[in-house]
């Protein structure tokens, strides 16, 4: 995979000055994830025919919002009337669902596709294309997660989206439940879609 | 506990009464359970003040409808407009959701507070009133239930109701979990209303 030879017709800049960009927000450590996610999201992107150059985006820009402050998520929310439900979560659920916003505002990426995948990409959701797919997954799997099962992750990945769909929306509605964290309703939509039997 | 002392003034019908309308619609066995719930909650209701009635009542009719059929179930969601996500799930969330129409409509309850706690009654909600969680509670622990992890039931409900729903909420995700059986949304609301951490 050349990364390099992906020319963005659907933003207004380069793959370089993109990542620019999304450095200047971001601390080392999390920016270096992103380029393994990107790296990972590009390899799932070839393997099952999905748009690189969305991939490639949606992966650079996924967390781009993670290191917003609570207080600006909170604002963003209340000034696009958002589900006021959303109040009651935190950054893990905001830099996806409510991060699209800043996205979309602030690099002036206006394609519907990359958004919902950036939106998604940390619940999932009962309907997910091809590219929200990828984005969920490539976060997961990226080289550098250690966890245990990441090795039977990049596995299910290998089989299918939807398997690699399903076995980290199990394992982290698990890893939740055992940390009596909050679940986004959505997780479970997408846990009744991709996991449960019917 | 005398439970042949309490006068019903809430509904159209004696306590015997109602106990025969309830056996004609259920299986030995399933009716045995049901007494068996009522007493259960008897006991909640006596030690958390709620009232006794009321208890009795809801605990006698939470199965009521556990045997009708799908068939008459889906007819009903239909006939009454309700969320036709519900039709993706079965019998173990309709019985309580759907239930309360039945119960309403064929034994003249009209009481908002019983038909809540029989609509709530395997999900749980966002606000539970002490009538909910009572009968919630009742259902999974009544002296028929053995399963592990019962016992401590038994003492979380001792403790507070609060804390026998938590208890039961977050075992009955983990067993559905297991099960790889699908969530209804209303169970995560519950869970993160009296299970996750704030």
């Amino acid at each position: 995979m050349k990364m390099t030879n992906i020319v963005y017709q659907k933003a207004p800049f380069t793959r370089e000055e993109l990542i620019k960009k999304v450095q200047n927000r971001l601390s080392e450590k999390r920016f270096a994830h992103v380029l393994r996610v990107e790296k990972a999201a590009l390899s799932l992107a070839e393997k099952y025919q999905v748009n690189l150059e969305q991939a490639s985006i949606a992966a650079l820009v996924h967390d781009y919002a993670k290191e917003i402050s609570d207080e600006d998520f909170i604002k963003k929310i209340k000034s696009e009337n958002l589900d006021v439900d959303l109040l009651s979560f935190g950054n893990a659920i905001w830099h996806g669902v409510v991060g699209q916003y800043f996205v979309a505002e602030e690099l002036g990426i206006c394609d519907q596709a990359i958004l919902q995948a950036v939106a998604s990409h940390t619940t999932g959701s009962s309907e997910m294309s091809d590219l929200d797919k990828v984005i969920y997954i490539a976060d997961y799997i990226e080289e550098g997660r250690d966890f245990p099962g990441v090795k039977e992750a990049r596995q299910q990945a290998n089989i299918s989206l939807d398997a690699g769909v399903s076995y980290e929306t199990y394992h982290t509605i698990k890893y939740l439940l055992e940390k009596k964290v909050k679940i986004y309703p959505k997780t479970i939509e997408t846990y009744n879609r991709y996991v449960a039997r019917t």
